[in-house]
This record gives structure tokens, sequence and C-alpha cells, in this order.
């Protein structure tokens, strides 16, 4: 699996193809949010094969750097993403996708990774 | 400016302290969201400092990898974020910013970054 190359600022902000622009380890950012209520679920990778795999087969397939290894999720947990519609940002290191999830986005049982809220103090869990 | 290191596995995923899981480069992936109508604006990155500013003084300061410098979103191009609430994942390493926007969240001028829908065929815009 490739794509054609990343191409040089404004011309990469209008490609009309998919010419993701991986980083060192061949990885884009991937975001995953609730089609329906907006809410952001997770932060995640894909490589080549996974994002190829998520556009042919509408679930979400990322890449787990921990285990060095494509993810299906759901494939373990039962929490699949069922992918509505997948954007990529200006310059193609990131993408976000419109997801129907099934049960739990987090592996803590939380239905979103972002259950912490950031204050000058400490963090608080909503 | 720095953080207490992260923890191991669920300890990290539970922590109440702001423990924030840099990657090789120093950095933390940051998603703003427009804090009213839920639409994902863009995808950074933040250094300890960037996100410790962010902290302090409620607007969007990220680090800019082409620049190599911080970047306190809008100074150049008067779009700011204003901060509403800052939200981190379970591992840290990745944080979200629920954002007031002025202006343009993208560089192009467009709300978005996310202008582009990905078909198995190619981009479409938005």
């Amino acid at each position: 699996m490739s794509y054609p190359p990343p191409l040089s600022d404004s011309e990469q902000d209008e490609a009309v193809e998919l010419r993701p622009k991986f980083d060192a380890e061949g990885l884009v950012a991937a975001i995953a949010q609730d089609a329906e209520t907006g809410e952001v679920l997770m932060l995640a990778w894909m490589n080549a094969e996974a994002l190829q795999q998520t556009i042919d087969t509408g679930r979400a397939v990322y890449w787990s750097r921990s285990r060095n290894a494509l993810w299906r999720k759901g494939d373990t947990s039962g929490h699949e993403q069922h992918v509505v519609e997948i954007r990529v940002d200006c310059d193609q290191d990131a993408v976000l996708l419109k997801v129907r999830q099934t049960g739990a986005a987090c592996h803590t049982g939380r239905r979103s990774c972002f259950y912490r809220i950031a204050t000058p103090e400490a963090l608080t869990k909503s």
C-alpha cells in the first residue's frame, strides 16, 4: 500500500488526492469523533495500511504503537467504530473519523478517552 | 517548566495530576474543538511550556514543529483561540481544547483544517 507523496505548502492544502504526510514513523494522527453527538472519543495513529483498510472497509483500523501491529478497533473488545465520514486536514498529517461507536472508545471502559479536565491545580474526572 | 513523569498503565489512566506523556520530541498532540458547535478545528502540538502557558493564560499556545518555536495562536493572524476547557486522554499523550475560535482556525482561511472528505476515489472539499 502506498500513496503519492505530499506536495509543498499550498499545493498540499488544495490537493484533491489523498497524499498523507506520514511522520518519521510512517504515521498520521487520527481523531475519532462521535458522528452524532460530536464528542471527541480518542486519538490514535494510522500507517498507510490502517488508513487504506479504514477507507476500504468502513471500520476504524489503527496502528498500535505499543504492540507494533494493525489494530482493528473492536476486534478484541467488541467496541467497534463504524466510520461515517473520513476527513483530512490541510497538510494531510491528521485525519478525522466521524464514527458510530459501539460501547466504549476508551480501554478504561469510558465512552471517551478525554474523561479528565485539566485545571491549574490538578485533574478532575468528569 | 516540568511535570511529574507518567505513571504506568492503569495508574496513569487514573492519575489526578497532570503527567503528560511527551513523545521523543517532547510533544503531545493537541486537538482544538469549537466549544459551542463541537466542530473539530485543528490538530497541533504542544511541548511542556506551550501546555503550561495554555493552562495559565486561557489562550491556546502550541509548539510549531516547522518553525521550532512557541506559537500563540492568533498573535500573527488575529485568529485567537480562547480556551473554555482542557481535557487530557487516558495515557496523557493527547489533550483536547474546547475553544472559542476567532475567525478561521486554518491557515488557509477556512474555519476548520478538516475541509476535505476522503472517499475511496479522491478527496472532495466541503
